[in-house]
């Protein structure tokens, strides 16, 4: 989280090189948000150039908003003495998360100059797994004595305000960091003023663990509509705070996560951007799935080879093989993303795996009636000139055509619905099941009905 | 926004009907969230029952966190004095929401019993178009004159905070409302009793206007990391604000909406979920994109039949034709994928189009010679035994295969994130070009592009 919310977002985001007197006016005036954009189109040194001789609490706040990597480049070009006082001023939890990502050479360097209190907190905050609730909180939070009175607990928020997250939520902890209770800012100015905490505190107070998926964690306070969730750890002692702006990133995050799962696109671009990640990363993180579902595909060839004597002998069913494949790999991929959608949501769980297919089930035979009719119709009027091999109608091939298209789209549907419910009853990511490989496997089962409808109506 | 955060969520979400003091007891004892959650399962009639006798502000609590299409269905068979009793409890932008959905019949029948001020403020919130700012904010907001001395400024706070959604940030207007600068809680506690609110509010405040769209309203939110948005209208007026937990609300709704969109689903299941959808809305929002693929669909038919002889004359073509479509469905959809994400989170903007082709161009070079060489030992590998017509070679044809399957990568991967560009620099939803009709777009290229090269370079 970052303090201060002020100040107007600036207009202008070029920003001229070697005006460094304008730049820093311009951080001064603007939101360090803002700044912090403004900034990023210069090289790392020239952004400690601007920074250097500004207000300490606000260049640390502009760094604090600066992408991830940037933060790395330009610590790696700063003398020690700056690197250390950079890092000490910063939020606990941006802190540590730089410090993650800080090469070897620079963390040994850096470590020695901090002080011991700060040295401790990086370590402690470095030790939680990525994507845990422990590794996303941060340790700036209030805590209040139980036996406060709330005059005595306002004038310790006073005292200790500048240096916290939030003030807006106290936590009430006993010796041993035990979560009591917590009391809101807006308890404590409505309250009497002799009142002690113990007597205002809200007693059932939602929390989290450090080794909970900060995805769950957001997602409590998304639910609660929290400013902050207190984490403990699993002896029950109060370890850390997860912020509502922090909350809206993870679910950012999470949201891209899935989407490019969904779509057959591996590793995270993380918070470089599109533009910043190199065409290699890029590249890594879409040809395993290409190359895999290309090896995947060779099975539609392997069926078309085993059926060549039905296409040649009855070529107009070669017109119409993509149509079928593409419908299903459409409508199944319709029901895994509302299915998807729906889990992420937690509109449903793995255990509604039977309400869900019966409903799909309903749906793709409205569809599948829909479609089979549209694709007879389609068929008797487009395919009036195509040569028909003796034996056989027209009216005919387009009744087995429109009826394997139609359990196309059943099982389609079906599968579609079946595949993530199953990755997250194995409590995999349901989005893992992705489209395209969807689509592949459903074109397998399509091309599978097609001929096989085929053969059997047709005798082909 | 709801208030009072306390209470740890409920355990049990399935509730025995029929035990309405053991439910009234649950509702008294978890958080509201987790009440309306269990209360969920029952008939609407049933969960007035248990909410009839609660404590009126818990009542409306729990009320405004049940699905709106439950708060409907209650509100209609309540009689005239609870229903009006119900709705002016509730928070403002809550009310104008329920307002909106009530059927024509239940807004004139509870209107008149509704005091003056709440008719208009409900007149007012529902004037807004759908998906604005205006529509979403709230009118519970603490207001402050600049002339006001801090001492004066805490106690006037202490007596509107059980009327408003957040006191945390306070808004400082003239006397036409006009916003002249914001205060924070924390600002208040840390300053001088006796200063002005005029002396230490920030002047720089971040506001949007009513006729902004709710997702850019809450992209500040997330960007400045605030609690509340204040919103003014044409005249520089304060008019309401949008809080930090109805950001990452409109934040989850727009990601469902987009990913919904990109895989060819119209509508919104709304805040109905999943399950709680009529199998025929669920058709209703699929089908339209399907009828339209379909169609488009076709043309592969149509390039089919154009290269009936080709097909016929070297029949291992048909075979691999898979293969080429579903590759450049794959790739396109993944370049898609990244472009309309990356434009979601405002990484990069319609303007960057070159830089993002070029990038795009750079992956593709690169998938499609990995790609194209893997097709090529694959065939090579797997259609030993497939019949060759005199004049060609096995050796000739993979070459055919592979090279045409590398251009379609090469142009798939173009497309997919051209079309999603352009539709934005259109003012369209980026997310509107759909994959699966990208997907059909991509086939008809490849189909092209596989039987031109082949015409080509193989002279059938």
């Amino acid at each position: 989280m970052k303090r201060q919310p002020a100040a107007r977002p600036s207009t202008s985001q070029e920003v001229a090189p070697g005006s460094n007197g304008a730049l820093r006016h311009l951080c001064e005036k603007s939101h360090p948000a803002a700044a912090a954009e403004a900034l990023s189109a210069l090289e790392p040194k020239a952004v400690w150039e601007v920074l250097r001789d500004i207000d300490p609490v606000l260049r640390t706040e502009i760094f604090s908003h600066l992408e991830p990597n940037l933060q790395v480049d330009m610590v790696g070009t700063l003398p020690r003495a700056d690197m250390a006082r950079l890092l000490s001023d910063m939020p606990p939890d941006d802190r540590a998360d730089l410090f993650r990502r800080l090469p070897e050479e620079s963390r040994d360097a850096v470590l020695p100059a901090l002080a011991e209190a700060e040295r401790e907190d990086i370590r402690r905050l470095t030790n939680y797994e990525d994507g845990t609730a422990g590794a996303v909180m941060t340790s700036d939070y209030a805590t209040l004595s139980p036996d406060l009175t709330v005059a005595a607990a306002i004038e310790r928020l006073r005292e200790v305000a500048p240096d916290k997250e939030t003030i807006y939520y106290s936590y009430v902890v006993d010796n041993d960091r035990r979560l009591l209770g917590f009391v809101s800012l807006k308890d404590l100015i409505l309250a009497r003023r002799d009142a002690t905490v113990r007597d205002i505190m809200h007693e059932d107070v939602i929390s989290a663990k450090t080794s909970d998926d900060q995805e769950d964690a957001a997602h409590i306070i998304q639910k609660y509509d929290l400013i902050a969730l207190p984490i403990v750890n699993d002896d029950g002692a109060l370890v850390g705070i997860i912020t509502h702006d922090d909350a809206i990133d993870i679910i950012t995050q999470e949201h891209t996560e899935d989407m490019r799962r969904f779509m057959a696109i591996t590793g995270s671009t993380g918070t470089d951007g599109y533009l910043r990640t190199s065409v290699w990363k890029h590249v890594q993180h879409r040809v395993g799935w290409l190359v895999g579902l290309g090896a995947l595909g060779l099975v539609s060839g392997i069926i078309i080879h085993e059926f060549e004597a039905t296409l040649t002998q009855v070529i107009i069913l070669a017109l119409y093989m993509p149509m079928v494949a593409d419908t299903g790999g459409n409508t199944g991929s319709q029901s895994a993303t509302v299915v998807v959608r729906a889990l992420a949501l937690r509109e449903i769980s793995p255990r509604d795996v039977w309400r869900v297919l019966l409903k799909e089930l309903q749906v793709s035979v409205f569809l599948a009636a829909v479609l089979g009719i549209l694709a007879w119709a389609k068929i008797m009027w487009l395919s009036q000139g195509v040569e028909i091999p003796p034996g056989f109608s027209l009216g005919n091939i387009a009744l087995v055509i429109s009826l394997a298209l139609s359990m196309q789209v059943v099982t389609a549907t079906l599968i579609g619905a079946l595949l993530p419910l199953t990755a997250a009853r194995l409590k995999l990511d349901p989005a893992v099941v992705a489209s395209p490989a969807l689509t592949t496997i459903v074109d397998i089962t399509g091309l599978l009905i097609y001929f096989f409808t085929a053969r059997w109506l047709l005798g082909v």
